[in-house]
């Protein structure tokens, strides 16, 4: 292997969303006076809609929409089910970038910062490149450029998305690593040529958690255990 | 002002092309025992085809074409006149990538490492990602992220270019801040709404330049010495 560039799934694989997204709400509902709501279960429902979201787009019945407009229009039924009312849309915008606020993972900052040294690194993550700017600045991940979604305007799994994260830095799929905490992920890099990395991330959906607990070792070429044992196994 | 984020055209206002490109192939030239070429006047005619090359992208005579390709066909050209044969494929490729080894000039990494603290950094080029990403990581730019012709898919002065640039970055032009040493490119800007700053670069032509030696205060809303001054003005 001959890897010049690592790009990462993002959400579970960077950040732990489950946790950050639900201590963001619960901050801001207490702010707003909002009882009686279980902000893990608001968070885990509002995540329920992110594959049937995207697959409106991917499916072609919906044009091109970024993530942070889906996101939204998620919130909105939310909102509408769990009976909240009284919201500003300043209010609803910035629970929306809740997503812009995420925590990663211990090893991530550490991790990424050796394998910066030597390799390109870059997200290639379903969010839009203003949801992956703020979230980056923000914990401080040092990504050398925005790839993903909106770069390649195509979800995940959807081959163009992978295929454009390579293009774009001008590789071939082969020196390209697609980095992740989901088997599938890799599976649908592998199957446009890309190297492939599992780390797991074994609470991501919280303590009970049943899938993607170890690499599918006929998809990840690398199993590391962390962002840190990442960029020692590729010589960083 | 409510700056959010700042994006810089690259070629003359982060790096110095011309000495760049002309020392980088003066010493491949030498490797390869090409005599009696002046590489400084063939960097200059090289520059020469960059906007020619990209009207036909603009014009929509042609669709949408990277600038490494278009640099390569200009290269191709080049080799011809000056009558330069036998070079292999691998040799002009690493000519072409003489772009992407350009030289920051010496305030660049200081004024944007300041800059970041409290802004997002990016360039608005027309130099594609990978061009840019290479660059960068070469020369120590610490973006947020790459935005320009690429992302747009539009060479500026196009207005496509700067908008898409906003849009990506989720921001209203107003708060996004173009920093150019050509004040035709912040007129472009300023035409979409967005913020201006200008910086001089009085050697990007060499010592007899004659344009853009200072800012045109109709266009440009901040004038700076340089990229540390820049970040002064603007409070980082």
């Amino acid at each position: 292997m001959d890897i010049k560039a690592c790009v990462f799934d993002v959400f579970g694989t960077c950040v732990d969303w489950r946790t950050s997204v639900s201590r963001d709400l619960a901050a801001f509902g207490k702010e707003k006076g909002l009882a009686g709501i279980d902000w893990l279960e608001f968070a885990v429902e509002w995540r329920k809609q992110y594959q049937p979201s995207m697959e409106e787009v991917r499916s072609g019945r919906r044009p091109w929409t970024i993530l942070d407009v889906l996101h939204k229009e998620s919130l909105a039924g939310l909102l509408g089910r769990y009976r909240i009312a009284g919201l500003s849309e300043a209010d609803i915008e910035y629970m929306n970038r809740a997503w812009h606020r995420l925590e990663p993972w211990p090893d991530v900052v550490e991790g990424l910062t050796r394998l910066k040294k030597k390799k390109i690194i870059a997200p290639c993550s379903n969010g839009n490149i203003a949801l992956m700017v703020n979230l980056a600045k923000r914990a401080g991940l040092p990504w050398d450029c925005i790839l993903g979604s909106e770069t390649a305007r195509a979800y995940k799994p959807t081959p163009e998305t992978y295929l454009a994260a390579c293009r774009h830095l001008g590789l071939p799929p082969a020196q390209v690593m697609m980095c992740a905490a989901h088997n599938r992920d890799l599976k649908a890099a592998k199957a446009q040529g890309m190297a492939t990395a599992f780390i797991p991330r074994r609470t991501e959906h919280g303590p009970g958690q049943t899938t993607d607990l170890e690499a599918d070792r006929s998809v990840a070429d690398v199993a590391a255990s962390d962002f840190v044992d990442l960029a020692k196994q590729l010589g960083c």
